[in-house]
């Protein structure tokens, strides 16, 4: 079996680098993900004396998938990478994601690992740790929570002292930590944070290490770097994806690198915490959509009612109906194929502000990409994980009895995306960045922008006859927006900060219905003028986005209005009062 | 161990008797059956060689339960009862569900079992069978659901032969069917629905038998029926609680008995389908109620970040706040609370008016309660199961990362609940049911008497000044409602029922959302009063009742804005037009 893409080279042509790319994804996805499916959910990976033991297409994932490139593939050309821009490693890990969720994690991990040692690391750790972690011979994760530090990452304890080697001396409990662990890469090189003795508390006195599970010795070998896995956690869902509870320096050696300069830990991770962001929002629309065509599937090949005719009756002499020709059926696939493909477009188009960042030709231009970023990520993150859900949940109801079944497929999938809301900051906290950071940031200019962007649509839209009340609509919807954020702002003006925030997760249901609306319109913007210029798709193609924007416009962002009147309301329900009996 | 209420008799007084069955309940709960719930979900019921395996705790639930009366309590004394009503029945389950949902099936559905027969059946059926149900040493199941005949009853096709000693030879499939087998009762009497050879096509040819796993012989023993175990069905949740597929007459040796006239056997099956249907909406409730406590424990104990001061910001010398603490979390917790109890007080309403029916002392009467209960059963149904999934996912979502893992309760529950929305009819079936037969009816009576009910309500909410807000907006989405059926009821009479009823699911949420307006404002008025009046509960309490009312009018009764939008739609876009393009 050969994945073409490891031939790839900086001589290669950019479109087919792109399109070999994804082709060898897709080739990858079907033969060696998608059939280990349901079996990695069957058999989840499970720790036993202090190993963590995970199915073997692991192996195949980190090693093969490392040999074709899909771990060094963004990084230059330099690096033994192909410099494909984010976009393209979105579409591509979206399939892998779609046709095995539980396995695009461990190269990921791995390749956000390398990334932060790459952009941070100096020359010894490059040279030590990336070379191994691109080919997929070594893992990495991420080592970020503690078990009294989930959400609030300023009271991480992990201890670094200094040694007289350079290096520290590491001690700390680490969980909830995905890929921590397995027994079939050589190594596992964890990204740590911690805080280095006498660092300042909070936020500003945490420092980034590596931490190998082996490290290096003089010899050119490993050694035990007194890493331990003390054990896993079993999940809802993404069973195969291993998510351990790791000790550091039980035994007091074990050794971490300083990366980058001391107590600036965290703005290195979150540096790194947009791409992470984009790969969360990524994953639940891919399971999303991966749901999607299994109930489709089924409701195309399930006999089951009739039509109503006009007294209101069935006749029992008639076939059956195909459940897909109920009109309650048609309604639930239309949900999940509206948030599933706009989800995936606000997906893109985050990668796509991501890479303009990237080769932007003057700081304006880089500044406003990045603004429009920063304010669309919460988002991104947050709609294809909630509505998601709601979709495949809609999936799997399609299949009635079916779908509550472990023969089917679509019970996995919902506990699968069930992770999305909680992975890299929970919709709870995404929402408090949305509204609290976002909003307000330099002064409102990233809203601004936005707005500019959505207008541009607007302008588009009007100038096509058929989509003029869908950019009205979608106009009164940022007019209704004014109005809501000039109920809000005031609080956050008065220094009222827990009632500025109180409702921001409404206000995040609110906004992505609006931002989804944006993209639905972009999408039917481009579908009409493809379809009248005989774009390379059949007509059914067109056809059927424009039905799947207008089904949005008719049942999805309508919901804004309910959403706008519970902003907008004056009460304090669910800030605590003084002795305010628990609710 | 000895629970008193099967000492209870006749001669008991009615409230003695009513709260004995709670609180012999209760203990049963406590000591029987929540100790047992996670490990019902870890070692789920599995078929081996043709039977199948359950809990040991299902033998306690059916035969203590049986010894206690749980199965027995509503009959009459004749038959060993206690002529208990629905509304204790109900919050007796209630307990039961919340417990360890994986087990008061088996004896609800011998129950059920039984009441068709005690109903229905002749003198030598109800000697032959009730006993042994109602004592729990038998078990009993309901068996609808065929492979090709899911919602579809009309489309049964097991088939029943009259045999020469007047019981008929049975032979079919059966799937889907709950307690379909265990290894402790000594048999399993099926309730099952049949076509007798030559009866007319649909609905109307459909009869009902009772066909025992094993058959009593001449010399007052048992010999097997022909009833086979052909498999059973591992699902998401309710994984303690057996799902089965039958098999009967495999050998030609299948004997079943007519319940009642022939053809008539789906007509008697609806006249228990009410019950049926306030069991999944109780059951739905309880599972939710669980969920809530338990994340609200969590909440209670867990600290996590802080409080935003006046700056914004947080100070890191601060205390960690307990989550409880923050206005996201209390909004998770409030919309649980709501949902949880708003959905108890319906589903106690629906029992109530089941048991006025008995009660009621004129035809008018009879009537008007008959109708009442008809016009709220799709709601009783749905709305816990629907509402109560989106409750038990906050109530996950509360405890962040430690919610998904299977340690924590709250994933059981999430899986548990989702089955609510799937059985005795969808969410779908029940929205057609709600909209096309319960609107409707009568001319619209039912709805008329409904509305007369919310009315009374508003009048004494009107004459107490601080609910006269919420009784305000309830008018108003009253009058919402006339103008959406305004909107809709023109398609039924056109004969465009397809039209009609292709919004039926969102109806549906919208006409929930405006009951549990009802109940909350009903609870407002009780509480309003009671705390005057120094009811029986502290002030807290009652507190706790109208902050979460103005909590639901708050936060879930506007959704009803945007739900209106959505149905008051022109459009026609979940309905297939020739030629369309799959969605």
């Amino acid at each position: 079996m050969d994945y073409e893409f490891q031939y790839l080279n900086k001589q290669s042509d950019f479109y087919v680098k792109e399109l070999t790319v994804i082709w060898c994804v897709k080739e990858f996805a079907d033969r060696e993900m998608f059939p280990f499916f349901k079996e990695m959910d069957e058999n989840p990976a499970y720790h036993k004396d202090g190993k963590v033991f995970v199915h073997e297409q692991v192996k195949t994932m980190m090693y093969k998938g490392g040999e074709m490139g899909l771990i060094s593939a963004p990084f230059d050309y330099e690096m033994g990478g192909l410099q494909i821009p984010l976009m393209t490693q979105t579409a591509a890990y979206y399939i892998l994601d779609a046709a095995n969720n539980h396995l695009p994690g461990y190269p990921a991990l791995t390749q956000g690992a390398a990334e932060l040692i790459i952009h941070f690391g100096n020359e010894a750790l490059k040279e030590t740790y990336v070379g191994h972690m691109l080919s997929g011979v070594w893992g990495g994760t991420m080592c970020l929570t503690e078990p009294q530090a989930g959400s609030s990452l300023s009271d991480i304890v992990t201890k670094a002292t200094p040694a007289d080697d350079g290096s520290y001396n590491i001690s700390g409990q680490k969980i909830f930590i995905s890929g921590g662990d397995n027994n079939f890469t050589e190594n596992v090189v964890h990204l740590v944070l911690a805080r280095i003795e006498g660092a300042p508390k909070g936020t500003k006195g945490i420092s980034l290490f590596v931490v190998p599970k082996n490290r290096p010795t003089a010899d050119g070998g490993l050694e035990w770097n007194d890493v331990t896995t003390v054990a896993d956690f079993q999940k809802l869902g993404q069973r195969g994806y291993c998510t351990t509870h790791l000790g550091f320096g039980d035994k007091e050696d074990c050794k971490g690198w300083l990366v980058g300069e001391p107590h600036k830990g965290l703005h290195y991770m979150f540096l790194m915490m947009n791409a992470a962001r984009i790969a969360v929002g990524r994953g639940a629309s891919a399971i999303a959509s991966a749901a999607y065509y299994a109930s489709l599937a089924y409701a195309n090949e399930r006999p089951q009612g009739r039509k109503l005719s006009a007294d209101g009756k069935k006749n029992p002499d008639e076939q059956q109906s195909l459940i897909i020709e109920h009109p309650d059926v048609r309604r639930m696939l239309l949900m999940q194929k509206s948030v599933v493909e706009g989800s995936m477009s606000l997906v893109l188009l985050a990668a796509k502000y991501y890479d303009l960042i990237e080769t932007a030709e003057s700081a304006e231009e880089k500044e406003k990409y990045h603004l429009l970023l920063e304010m669309i990520i919460p988002i991104v993150k947050t709609y294809p994980s909630e509505a998601g859900l709601q979709a495949v949940n809609n999936g799997l109801q399609t299949l009635g009895g079916y779908g509550f079944c472990a023969d089917y497929i679509l019970q996995q999938y919902l506990r699968d995306i069930r992770i999305s809301s909680i992975y890299e900051g929970t919709t709870g906290i995404q929402s408090q960045d949305l509204l609290g950071r976002k909003v307000p940031m330099n002064n409102g200019k990233a809203l601004e922008l936005l707005t500019g962007e959505i207008m541009k649509t607007l302008t588009a839209a009007s100038q096509i006859q058929s989509l003029q009340p869908y950019a009205k609509t979608l106009g009164d919807k940022l007019k209704l927006t004014e109005k809501v954020l000039g109920h809000l702002m005031p609080f956050a003006m008065q220094g009222n900060y827990e009632r500025f925030l109180a409702d921001a997760s409404v206000f995040m249901e609110y906004l992505s219905l609006v931002l989804i609306g944006w993209t639905w319109l972009d999408l039917g913007v481009n579908a009409t003028k493809s379809k009248e210029n005989g774009g390379s798709y059949s007509p059914d193609f067109y056809d059927s986005k424009l039905h799947t924007m207008k089904y949005f416009y008719t049942y999805e962002l309508p919901k804004t209005s309910g959403l706008a009147e519970i902003l907008l309301n004056t009460e304090n329900i669910t800030i605590k009062k003084e002795n305010e009996p628990i609710v």
